[in-house]
């Protein structure tokens, strides 16, 4: 950005590029319109190393449609988290190599990202917290992260989660799923010394109050140094993760 | 109860209660007023086998002296919960021979129970938890149980709770405390097979919402089996642990 | 646990089994993965003295069938809740013996387990609190433990429940279920020394928030010693119930 | 507003105007300034048949002072609602015949309104709800109704109640004060046929969140026609059951 | 009740009756079971003077069936609340005379009660709040009051509201349903001196958090004086408004 | 802000400003530190022609002391909201010409802003609500708006509102503060047809929650076109009426 | 009211009603009932200078369509919001030439206002909160303003929205409409001096609790002057803005 | 740990040890008591390579004093958050060495760790933020961490902290501090590709409900990857950038 804004600069120094030009060019660089009722970054692959998303909820059939074949004109990967099984099947047809995951309810364009270094470590507490868990582990793939699964080891019984210790501290990061109470994500970030993210999950009746119990849970947890994210952001998650390691692996191919 | 009604109508039968005396019986067997801002169960310690108690919210300390000294006229061991040492020190000049716990905020008035059967085990997620367990461990001592400590041993490091596993596994009732996010009662239920008692006690901050993150979680456990008390409450938490035993040993000392 | 570990040591010190093994044995002896989904906890079973349970909410019916099946090649009695009954007919085909409680929502595959000493009292405060009070019942009786049943004793019509003060009074362990405000649980444990086990339930409507009023009324009680469950839970009261019972017969078929 | 006060008084005293045709121009006037902070309603004494009152909240002392002031330029009786101890001893040196009811946290200027037809039954569950109760009772009294007052009968004791029953069937209007949660104000309701006045109070800690728990409970109550106030609002209440009285006994000295 | 007592124990007094039959009547009186899930309050119309009451909500179609069955017999009035029109096409071909009212979703077996005095106004804010109005009037009309109705008199145009004032002021006891902000019930407890009983209804979206906004408006109100019921419980409304017409006409249908 | 970029890409196309070092200059606008905590926005003043303003809470004195030393030498006025009387008198021995405005809890550095057009109407419902309309009032004035004030005209006494009517309608802006129910918004709103901003405030006890009754009446209001703000933020609702009256008079002095 | 107004009109034709006096007359009748359910406000459109509205929540498609019908006979336009399509298509057959906006789920009848002066430019953070600003922007261009559409500029790609500061700075009145986080608001309220009008919207999931996070959000903008509306409440921001525009056009079709 | 294990079995095999005696050590090794109310988890700095920490709120001095004595026996750094000034004073006259950062409210006694490879940034959205910006900031510090600071740049002034985008982006990791509405963490999130961690405050009033507001704002973040800590958790956001870049850097003093 700041060589993009120099080099523009020194355009101008040299008469290359009229100031009024420069001027529209300074708003014009990042992003393109679909449709009138949505931007593309752009320039946000580039920017983060992450495929291009589209966030599912609230945008008809038809939006998601749209954005995807323009995002996927220029050849990047497309994904879309939340996307019900019933809207994929509207989707398919139009865009034939589109790729589904249905625990993961991500829809995808594109190859995946070349595999990168680095490995992700998701657990969950319980069954019923994998598609989250899933969401999360299809995101990192896609983006070219390998992952470790380990799922249905809630405290309940401890010595599920206690007998996989060792893979557990040798877990570069680490997320941790769960509802209920969430309680696992304590009793994980006081095992290992890596990087804990925590994500509370909807599943649970009653008292869960959909998901603010495990939520309340990981934000207070006596243990310290989770990162916790919205409820069922399994998606998000992975992102952080991501960061992560490309900050570990010094990643080159993120610039911005 | 029963047998007293039975008693009573059998003297009617007899004719040495006359009908309309029977029935003024029937509603003065039970209590006895004071001043006129309180009634006191008469019947209670006998009906429960636990002393009499005051519970010290909100109450003037005129009004816990004067219920005190009733109670107390009758012999049994009377005992106040919640109390401000400031409090204490209004009442010790008239009543020179009460007691005081402070770190439980316990006032009691006369010998505790005799010894019982039962041993109710009671643990703490930390240091801070410690009023609110020594509410519950001074509760039961007043009331003849034997009662084993166990503070500060929270899931951020797992093993101070595990190498206690024994004596988990060989405890009768568990009363367990915890603040921040109380996950401790949820790997504590899930170690035994015994009755678990959970107390979310308000040690915390931010998101804790005064003890709402611990009450979410113990009541959302992935664990089964848990009663959950209200926020604070160790007393509660004691008086059933102490039932719990009662039952176990089908105390003699209580009818109803 | 503590007798096998020593047992293992023993093992080491006399040559019978290399260190490297032991290590190994260390981590494996308690559960055993269902699909890549799931870890079925051998011992709980054996631990609890009670049946595996399924939780059914956010498992998919192909979930629940596959943990049953492997659950059941060990012989044990599996029981599954919150199962609806469109759930249960896609299980049924594959699971023929697999019985069905309605009204409770629970699913079994096996026999009942023999019955054992201890009777549970359930009270439910309306009508429409039935379903959460069978969930508990079934569970009860599933377990071996016998059930005694009294529906529709709200305290709007306060001499339906004290008509029963008898059956209360001789109860050994009581669970009530109510919704709309719970008010039934403050009074019931004010009749009632033996220990009580409060499930609000989503019952009611508007300013209830579906269970909040009746688990905040059960957590406040003026009535001391009540142990609340979550909303709806009415499984986690029976197994509580339950594990009183078994403290108080001593059962001997429960060691750890 | 004096002017015109004035000018129709006059008109009256000049036989311009009949005093019938007066009465309903008072009515048509309607309020007075006090500093620029205030306007009192003249006529709601007229109106309404009970005192002024000055709801104490947020007012500071020298607010309440002048309004009172004014206010008793008309000779009516004024009271004031939750003024502490220490805001009274303020007030006292200027307004040297003003009476303080320290429980009930009343100010009154003024005699008592003459006794009226209409008894007001008020109960609490607790000693501690009665600062509450009394700021009822009080205001009910300074208004000329005749209180009976009945405290600590909360539902623990259920036979505390019970014992007075007759007293509660005979009642006009009862009005229950309770903190905790509350559960007296459903078995009440359930027990007599008369309007039930339901006040929580914010008697209770955790999960009792200030008087949440009462509230809910009352509102959701399984015994029908339950009038719900404000936490601790026992001015309220009695307002209600004197506009109930009022209503019932044709109370010839309010007009509109 | 006093009387029935006082028979009893002369019974026994004079050898009618034996003190162990005598216990057993005590416990016997007062309600009859329907099947093993509901016990009916026989004496609950002698006892208020209103109609057999069933709360819909939890209810099966099967439950609600048999319970209007065995009312019946007795001939009373039966009517339940809260009916949806599908689950009254399921009861009509059984209960061939059942009348079911579908804005209120009230159904109804028997004729209404007698008229009998006094007359209840009901104001609704808009028209959307006129299911829970409906439900107050058809209870009350069914109760043998009368019932003036006053629709869509928010205080959006707070004239439509002051045109009706002489309506208000008349008026014996009056229920405000407001759903939105519930402004309207300030309003208009400012404008009268009757009871005011005030309805919250859940109709609005956002921030009324399903009817949370109107009912903090009128628990906060700064008119004194008004009863504040459940949300959309119209119902309830109508049986305070009932006792408080009882009361000033002295009903002498109602003993207890 | 436009003219200055063209200006200086126009300054880098003449070769009067070098690439490099407009690429700083870019960054180097618009704000000045103060010590190492605060930034102060120089051009705020200008962009928005309101004073600089400093919000009190979580400030210490020294440093609310050191902001304004440095803000007022650039010779604006300078006003701090929510500053208890307290922090003034620890503030003003340093800065001598410092106004305090103790009802309003403002402190002003600098003469008021010159008279400018318009006109902006607050009401209060009640007397308590004071503070925050003086707060909406000084900061109104200290920006050179003419001020009218309406206090204690709540909708208990509506003729105390309605006989202020013509008052009313001719209003350019209103501000409307109320604590309690905040019913008075919704009947403003209804009455006028200029905009109206609505500011809830925390008056008020029980279920008023600190302000959250208010809040939610005000936003769900029947009336449309309301304006709401934070609980106790006049200043908030004095700027949004002032910038509706810059947008009014087109007001010169303000460029961005 | 038809006679009434039908006698003035008569009145002004015979020259016993000067026309000037009779335009007085017109605001001081007031409503028109529709069945026996809703009052339509006369002058609404006259005293607000905007469409007759009916909300749609809660009312049944004939209660639309009377009130709709009834307000057209007087020709004013007449529209509808939160209509779903499937109610629409009810309504149309008798409603031949109603208008439907199906992303703004608004109906009309009549034609839209004539254009009058000011420019009301909206913005939304995503895509899928155009539902709600659509509902602003077809309610703003029905009532006669001009609207600008910019659409998707959230704050995760901060560079879309900078590129428009242009158009933002010179905006007259700014409507943000958000779900998710809601920060946006707080953005543009630092970029611009006009008045910001924010509009939470329900889009999101987990912790935005269905509004409540961008509601408090915008609540508690560090930037300065943003009115906020109720969740999903496009419809209230258009009209909080067509009033500021009428204000700063001095339109003179408004009078009251 | 996996080593000492091993060792361990290695000594019983080869006859070191004896069986009973390894059972012991098993349970050993891993922490220490203090008095009887803590448990230090002796390996936790070994576990973590981050200093031992004593969570103040909740201790008494006592406590506190004790914890910290036997924890400095080991030489290794001690630090203790949310200690008040006052609290400090109590312990300094014991703890001569001991360390105070004022505004970060952290004790610290022993000297920093070593310098170590890796640097966070920390902005705030206002001054008022400090307290807990200075938690992070110098719990990092003591670490070993270098520390960018960044104060003051809320997006009400945008340029503020786009003025800063090349610190941003160069930022390894970076802990954004913010109350009011929280706004400042999707922009920031949104400008750079690094982990970001967010802290919501308790600074702001009203509907910022201490710290709720920011919190939600962080959860719903649109902009994707940011870990969200417990309102005024300085000090984990300080750990988790911490165990980022001891993953970044390998950092060889960690082992577990």
């Amino acid at each position: 950005m700041q060589d993009k804004l120099l080099k523009l600069l020194e355009d101008v120094a040299q008469g290359n590029l009229e100031p009024q030009k420069a001027l529209e060019n300074l708003k014009n660089l990042d992003f393109e319109p679909v449709g009138d009722f949505a931007k593309i970054d752009r320039h946000r692959t580039l920017r983060t190393g992450f495929p291009e998303v589209i966030f599912g909820i609230g945008k008809t059939p038809e939006q998601i449609l749209q954005i995807m074949q323009v995002m996927n004109q220029h050849g990047s990967i497309v994904m879309a988290t939340k996307i019900e099984a019933s809207v994929f099947s509207l989707l398919q047809p139009t865009l034939r190599q589109l790729r589904y995951f249905p625990e993961a309810k991500i829809c995808c364009l594109g190859e995946s990202m070349p595999l990168r270094s680095g490995t992700i470590t998701i657990l969950t507490a319980g069954t019923a917290d994998l598609p989250i868990a899933e969401e999360a582990a299809i995101t990192a793939e896609l983006c070219g992260f390998t992952v470790k699964r380990l799922w249905d080891v809630g405290v309940a019984g401890i010595h599920r989660l206690l007998s996989h210790r060792e893979m557990l501290t040798q877990a570069e990061v680490l997320i941790v799923v769960a509802g209920m109470e969430g309680a696992i994500a304590s009793v994980v970030a006081g095992l290992v010394s890596c990087p804990v993210i925590a994500v509370p999950t909807s599943i649970g009746y009653g008292a869960s109050f959909n998901g603010l119990a495990p939520l309340l849970t990981m934000l207070n947890s006596c243990a310290t140094g989770i990162g916790v994210m919205n409820i069922d952001n399994g998606f998000g998650a992975a992102m952080l993760a991501g960061k992560i390691l490309n900050l570990a692996y010094r990643d080159k191919t993120i610039t911005v």
